[in-house]
């Protein structure tokens, strides 16, 4: 799906911290984009990290979210989902582009990088929506805790050593108690991610669902479960047990014993948008290193 | 959900064939379903193994489906899948009545059979929509054979012994090539059947997805998939190889190197009545050992 | 294989500690070792929890271990982990009494419990060896640690959230660098416990091997690995990460990058005593709740 | 471990059947190793399939096992398996080339041929022993089919579609009852073979251990479980289902309800001679795409 060229006329750009290579990579994509006439920004972190001058505006996420029209992040996974999570209610579409090994969305190396960008510009590019999760955290009936995660969500005991007990709700339904190391709730995204390493089920961006995957559980059949995107997933936290919940990997909250963790899809959506010629499976087989070519 | 009561005048019962068990546990269904004033109709495999006369219309499968409002069917799951299968075209809602063991879609007991049938007739009970699979073989882009599944299409080597190999693609595109001893296709009424014994995931029958799940693939990071409902998966089977596709472990067809098995989403779906206080979640823990007591 | 009886003059209780209910069954066994002319020993950790007095002297492990003929432990496995631990250098058997569910290790029941020590007095018995594993922390060359374990001995991460580098050797070859959220070494005692949910196989312990079990490893090749018992496997914490080692989940040690987790197979093992009619499979079969009845 | 300069006499050339490369590599070696002074040997099904004249005498693999100080084979891990099976008796030790991609068990590449046979002659080499399984089926107390293998016994329904149904037994004693696709014994060689695909663990050649590993088992909690070398596990099929036992791929025996699969190790071993520098941890790197190099 090629959409019609869009009018991007504010680009903002998030790079990874503390990168000296994004650093060097951002000065030539800024100007290019300049002398297409696109207004940049670029993220005020990113401005920090990098020292040379971009002569261009530093911005906040805030004011990226409000004039953007999109952004485009240069880094790995992790940056992707920092500035998925971060621009998320503003409905920025995002385009990723990889430094070093090709990730699971950045999509656009750094050698393709200026082309890439021309074809965006030009409308070349297929648009992606993928779903987010809203977090948050209930003590005593009160919320003391919420975020998004583009990935996952991970409540565990935090530390390695001793099990956590959990009882899982769905819908406000009684599932399970589970005794394990923890549980897994991952998007569509987030199921090539950590969840895979737990043996969780790859669910194409498509699938409207969230994987519930148990880490190392205590009882043999307890198996990952896809639910629907519609519905509600809730953990409280059985005493003696505290434990943390992990948002992407990048956010954490230590909960206590009786603390409720409550997950569904979030009202927003991430818009990814894809360079001609991307392909999730292509993707997939080069990450997973699945036979690359047809027989047929 | 409780539907409002309907009008079910014409009810069909179906049983596990030659099985003396239900022959004896039609009468009394059948004598009781009379004596509401509901039409009867036996469906003519389960009559002609019964050796009682249950003074009720034979019917076949077709008739059934034209006829009947709901068709009662006691037994095991196996006679629910084939069930499904025969009916499925002419969309007659289903109820399973278990004779041993609860099952994963015959969810009424025996000795609860007289009870649960009067709390559909006062329309006490849940409707539940499953998705079934349409299978096609296409060979020279001829199709030689085509049904319907409503737990799983196997695609295998037919044999033990030597793997298959096999193209995929989904929606035209190519996916991988596979090296295995097959590949199930999974509904979410199949994935806790045999897929979840080839550690493929869970479904949520909410879920609009359809499980992939390589048996004993060579490579090891060949993982479960799941798609959309909306897509459509191809397997080329890769010469020298023969093979056989299996619908539901009831039907078997021999395919040869070259043929195309396309498995989408079915037109029709099954309608599954449940009994009052039925619980998707309750019945997996049942099946599946888990822990039964919420401790909150 | 039922020994002929030795002469256990003086056995020593272990109880599982600040357990009301392990102080009220030692009482009944402490008088009834008595009456049979045997010399008891408390282990002081127990006496101290229990209030009761029991007419017996007080000793630490160390007296125990030097002292005692056999150690009857009485609680559930993890007592049983930490007398082996405690006891295994002074080669004192080991009898346990499960005083809640069945363990893995705790082959009497409660209720059985002076039977099955009348049994033991008697000579009636069976004796099993078990290896168990000697760990070091090697920092800078120097040892900085040392301990022995009886299941496990997890290096990870210590904190759920972000993985971990290990340069992995056996008997000094370089077998993998490991980003995972962690490595579990595991005995054939061990392979039932946390390895077990970790997706390791069940060594029976009369496999001179040693289990590798990757937890939610990176790639996912990286699958499970026995080793022989002869050999000695290494872990290289690689930088940026610290991490922590854990041995049966009761004693932790926290490393740095740099440091070598250095496990092989200790001298001494455990001598396991079982009641008569005792089987590992029964036991598994019981604990894993496979079918219990041969059909044949 | 390098042997001292063993005398390699007389040295028996097998390869792969029907193969024109491997007529083609056969002639130069043939004519290397003869002008070293070594009588060759040509195993008897090679020389039908190749068109060539090696100018050697043709032999059987009788002849082979009494005459043949070592056997050289050329192909794949499925020629070695069947060498193996064949040799075993007689204690030839086995050298595998691989003509294509490196195997689990030929570790010299065609390249590398000739100086890998110098080496050989030299002396320089390092000797495996791996065990081999003996398998018998018996059928009313009396044997009716027996044979050897070196990755692994499958016992299946033979055809895919129906579980087969197993009352198994380890040294005589009720282990359980299986209903799964059916169970692989694998020997450490066969480890990484099609019970890798079945999640089956690793077993170290070093670790004197048969690995069961069960297929697609019904219920959950099946896992694979390792025995002894010095272990005799049965397998007795459960009417109504027959099944099939199938040995190393190769040899399959059609078995019957009430049968009985009995296997144990093998008398004699399987002895591989190795080139200087081969390590069966740097193979399963590369055939397992495990990271290559140690960082630290």
């Amino acid at each position: 799906m090629i959409a019609a060229a869009p009018q991007f006329r504010t680009i903002a750009l998030v790079g990874k911290y503390q990168s000296p290579e994004v650093a060097e990579a951002l000065q030539p994509l800024a100007a290019f984009l300049r002398a297409q006439g696109v207004r940049v920004l670029i993220e005020e972190g990113t401005a920090a990290a990098g020292a040379p001058d971009y002569s261009c505006p530093v911005a906040s996420y805030e004011t990226i979210g409000m004039e953007a029209d999109v952004a485009i992040v240069i880094g790995g996974d992790g940056t992707m989902l920092h500035s998925a999570r971060r621009l998320a209610e503003f409905d920025v579409p995002l385009v990723g582009i990889n430094l070093g090994r090709l990730g699971f969305m950045t999509d656009i190396s750094r050698n393709a990088m200026i082309d890439g960008v021309r074809d965006l510009l030009a409308g070349k590019f297929s648009a992606e929506q993928r779903l987010l999760l809203a977090a948050e955290v209930l003590r005593g009936g009160q919320r003391v805790f919420q975020t998004l995660a583009f990935n996952d969500v991970v409540v565990s005991k935090g530390d390695i050593g001793r099990m956590i007990e959990l009882e899982v709700r769905v819908d406000g339904e009684f599932l399970y108690v589970l005794r394990a190391d923890g549980m897994i709730v991952a998007t569509p995204t987030g199921s090539t991610a950590y969840a895979l390493s737990a043996n969780g089920p790859i669910l194409n961006p498509a699938v409207p669902g969230i994987a519930l995957v148990p880490l190392c559980p205590h009882a043999l059949s307890y198996r990952p479960i896809t639910i629907s995107d519609r519905s509600t997933v809730e953990f409280i936290l059985l005493a003696p047990h505290d434990g943390a919940a992990h948002f992407d990997g990048q956010a954490r909250f230590d909960t206590r014993a009786g603390d409720c963790v409550r997950i569904a899809r979030a009202g927003p959506s991430v818009t990814l948008l894809h360079p001609p010629g991307y392909s999730y499976f292509a993707m997939l087989r080069e990450k997973l290193h699945w036979s690359a070519t047809p027989k047929h």
